[in-house]
């Protein structure tokens, strides 16, 4: 079938609208109509190439929501007509790390920046007949999407798809940064350096777990106040004031108990900051994406033992998906967890060029793209 | 009183042996005749000013067991003729951390490179009259001394003095660095990276924790020898073999499940092994002492975040050291914790830079001062 999808052919470019063709989901695949999608900064980093070299041309995407149009043989989980939110990693239930509850680290999660889908072959191919990789097996871009069924969550029928799309990756990555990786505990302190799609889950995740103070910390003057409507106590821009010496200072010398790096295209010395934010035994955890070509962080090995810190990586907050992404869809219809506010601008497929630029700008928390027949 | 010490008046020295003169413990402090003291590479940090600019002249020695002599004013957990051992942090036990289960980063932690004795004074004197430090509020390298009260941890009357004073810093830094800090799981696998006193024990911790694989890595073919007496299941000789290689071979690929950098003096580099050896969602120890000059590791932040690593510090085995090294010593009464076996070599007072320099030339996993009177 066609498909409406935005496509890059190459780094450097603009994405393309084009019509693709999108094939019959195969055994184990779901044939999802997509209802809105989210643009993160991951998205981006195909056009820089800070992903390292991926297959071109590729139809990006990694969060989005919809309907199941129809599904392959072998599915039994999901029917034509279910609403449905998908993943950017999948999960398959039964690899060791999937048994372990630790499904971001699925096997099949190692495809996601492949191109084809997880048997190897392709689902979408261009108007010029080439093969058109899928990012994180889910291209969002494309309003017609083939997935694995091990990439989707179930949702309720009520549930605003043009909302929840975001949960697919902004929400998880941020909240689960904080309530899973950081492990925030009632009366903390937590600095979250960052305030985009994933940072403000990050605030919203340390002050749903009783933090004392969350600080965040962002060059742009209307993020910071975002944060603060949604449980940041405290906020710093660091073109105002250096960061790690309000920390220090705010906590009468002693440090964060936790620090959360949501930035995107992290770099060594953002790293370097977080660890010198923290507390002796506290723990700095970063979830932004930094660029293939850094191979170091700037953490002292000797603050590291002596002062016992910690500095650890988290992958879609830690989430095991197919138990927490349905956890956090219940903290949001207890409006504990808000996801509608975090929407800043609503664009069409038409205008996803403009809609990364204004991310580039900053002017956006999160940018959503609605379909058309959603509207 | 008098007493026989070591004392090193200034980095690049070696250690002097003179008659201290050791004034009578205060409030809050215990004499202590010590019966014997490890000597580890964290004393000859002190030489080589590693460690940072540190307080000159400074009696050395952080490791040590021995019988109370004296007790000061309001000391009640202790009499005279008591058997004890001596811990190179002092754990109040009422600060955040301790009364949080971290009694290894306790605040009076904070003194021990200052040099004088918890109350900003000084016990020792050189025989020209200067006041000399304390190293870690210890120094083990006098016969006599006089400790914190938090510094001490009662021993049963029937335990050597003589062997157990390793128990004092490279046993619990090492074992409890796999039990703690790694928290080694039945069937995993775990790479040490350094077989000294403190990696040795790292070894042990790991096949007590039933580990399926214990890699040990040492360039000193007798350490290796030692480590697969004591629990490790594969040796690596890095002169000869790539380490990070050899694991990921081992392992089918997939990268071991826990490392821990035992490595004296560690550089950026060692923690980049024991990342690029661990797997996905794979924790990383650091355990070793790192110059202070070192101001990153050689960690990938694309990978730490994509692949979900931890890089964590551990102190003292993130031991809480009136909790923890009792246990510890069941454990070595119970024959699963090997301690005698660690000691390469004892040595006389005198003979101290004598052992000092076979640390250096990779003779002994452990060597140990026996004071005369214990002998």
């Amino acid at each position: 079938m066609k498909s409406r999808a935005a496509v890059l052919y190459g780094e450097g470019q603009e994405f393309k609208l084009e019509e693709v063709e999108v094939d019959a989901p195969k055994e184990g695949e779901v044939l999802v109509h997509l209802a809105a999608t989210g643009l993160c900064h991951s998205d981006y980093h195909l056009v820089t190439g800070e992903l390292g070299p991926l297959y071109f041309p590729m139809v990006g995407g990694h969060e989005g929501a919809g309907v199941v149009e129809k599904v392959g043989p072998g599915v039994t989980r999901f029917k034509p007509g279910d609403h449905v939110l998908l993943t950017f990693i999948p999960s398959c239930g039964y690899c060791r790390w999937c048994s372990m509850g630790l499904g971001f680290l699925c096997d099949r999660g190692a495809n996601i920046l492949l191109g084809p889908q997880l048997d190897g072959t392709f689902r979408m191919h261009t108007e010029g007949g080439e093969d058109a990789g899928q990012f994180c097996c889910i291209s969002t871009f494309s309003e017609y999407t083939v997935v694995p069924e091990a990439s989707i969550i179930p949702l309720a029928g009520d549930i605003d798809l043009t909302k929840v799309c975001i949960v697919g990756c902004g929400v998880p990555t941020g909240f689960g940064s904080a309530i899973n990786s950081a492990d925030v505990q009632p009366g903390e302190t937590v600095v979250v350096f960052g305030i985009g799609g994933v940072g403000i889950n990050a605030v919203q995740g340390a002050a749903v777990k009783g933090a004392a103070k969350v600080v965040a910390v962002d060059p742009v003057d209307f993020k910071l106040e975002t944060a603060e409507e949604l449980g940041a106590t405290h906020t710093v821009n660091p073109n105002e004031r250096d960061p790690v010496e309000a920390v220090i200072e705010l906590t009468n010398g002693v440090g964060a108990d936790k620090a959360i790096v949501t930035i995107d295209n992290v770099l060594p010395a953002h790293v370097g900051q977080a660890f010198k934010a923290i507390r002796k035994g506290g723990r700095a955890v970063v979830t932004g994406v930094a660029n293939v070509k850094h191979q170091h962080i700037d953490v002292s090995p000797f603050e590291l033992t002596m002062l016992r810190k910690q500095v650890v990586g988290a992958l879609y907050g830690d989430s095991p998906v197919h138990a927490d992404l349905p956890r956090y869809l219940e903290e949001y219809r207890a409006g504990k967890l808000k996801v509608d506010e975090l929407i800043t601008r609503t664009y069409s497929h038409d205008e996803i060029n403009q809609a990364f630029q204004d991310m580039l700008d900053g002017k956006n928390i999160r940018g959503v793209i609605v379909y058309d027949w959603a509207k």
